[in-house]
């Protein structure tokens, strides 16, 4: 199988221009087939703000009600995704914009009201890559914007790491897929306070260890939960590390191992 | 050559719920390779206004300065589109939205500033539809906003009319193409204020006397100029009609002949 290099980027390295252009060039200069996943959050925020939607946070996510999803689906299918291609583009890198509503790749289900009603926020239920495979093998290169959609016409919120584990999962099936989180620090790190107490690598075994000690907690869980799902899933490896690493043959990142 | 239809709908049919429901549900009864490119003027001058920027029209056409910009391409390639896609997806339809940044679908040179400066506003100076027949071959559909991008990493606004021509253009080299404009009259009026003086044929020289005469005119101009030269291109037929008439074995349409 062909090697497919899967990289997740987070908001604040997209929504300035200059550290765009840094991270196009160097997702670029990645050879082989690639996809980029991309989230949007505080540029979404700005623009409700302006449009006085009022912006909800539980727990660090977003309570995505009904004007807030129309925000999100322009900011990033719109305004994100778009602005990525043509940079992509200018680069001679053939990208392409999707969302999960787009040829069906990414189907979820609204979350279920329990304590916290998220609102229009999703679940991932299902990945069809089938179409993906066909662009990427004329040398297209996919870039997902962090929406999906329930199959009944609703578009729903959703979070881009898990977006980009499910993914990574789906494309499994037809590549050897190396899946890399690009975040604000070199790796995960078993000081917060210190910048270069990196975790270079971290199975399973030590993940629980850490979440137990509190040494892992709060905001890495999620990531590292959907890392150690594409792992048991058919992915080949999971790296995350800086976006200033991307290209680096670099000792600062962490390596997830099952 | 298989046959294609593709539908050019308009802002109003697309802003508002209801028509949008029934557009959606009549272009997905159209059997066989279909293409469909929206409009959606008003809803970008609705957002633009509340983030209290100053929309300008010149001629009926909009001044796209770089605030207008990232407005249009939210509500254009975001909310306009992917709600188009998520509707498709429900009827069953396999549909995916693009921009003409995307696998660099169209390409367009920023207009020459002369009298007016138009802003980003791109003029169509490439098509190409490889990929685009790869997926049409799958039975995917695709739905396409009024963006372009030149190249060098920026979206152009780009006149639907003008891709929905250049478009069937391109995918004539593949397919019988059946281009339909869709609008708010039945057809092209010989006399504006009765809406059943519908010219039922309409081809190149009684275009030139109805334009001398002045019974063809403004905004009719540009989409009749479009129809022409997409005939005059491998187009096999163009149809200038209202949204509600595209499924019905209607004479209500005017049909434009080279």
């Amino acid at each position: 199988m062909d090697k497919l290099t899967l990289v997740k980027v987070g908001g604040k390295i997209v929504e300035e221009e200059q550290s765009l252009k840094q991270l196009l060039a160097d997702f670029n200069s990645i050879s082989g087939n690639k996809v980029l996943v991309h989230g949007g959050g505080r540029s979404a925020t700005a623009i409700a703000k302006q449009l006085n939607i009022e912006t909800k946070m539980v727990d660090g996510r977003r309570i995505t009600d009904k004007p807030m999803l129309d925000v999100v689906t322009m900011v990033y299918a719109g305004l994100v995704n778009k602005n990525i291609v043509a940079g992509l583009q200018s680069l001679g890198c053939n990208a392409v914009g999707f969302c999960g509503a787009d040829m069906d790749i990414i189907r979820s289900v609204k979350r279920p009201v329990k304590e916290i009603d998220y609102g229009f926020v999703g679940d991932v239920v299902d990945v069809n890559t089938d179409e993906l495979r066909l662009l990427l093998d004329q040398g297209v290169t996919p870039v997902i914007a962090p929406l999906t959609h329930n199959g009944k016409g609703m578009l729903l919120n959703t979070n881009a790491d898990t977006i980009a584990s499910e993914l990574a999962i789906g494309l499994s099936e037809h590549f050897n897929v190396n899946l890399v989180y690009c975040f604000e620090k070199d790796g995960v790190l078993s000081n917060p306070d210190d910048d270069s107490s990196i975790i270079h690598e971290l199975d399973m075994q030590l993940y629980r260890q850490y979440k137990e000690d509190g040494t892992i907690a709060a905001g890495m869980i999620p990531k590292l939960d959907n890392a150690f799902r594409a792992l048991g899933n058919g992915v080949k490896s999971v790296v995350i590390t800086n976006a200033n690493n991307l290209t680096k043959s670099s000792v600062k990142r962490t390596v997830v191992r099952f």
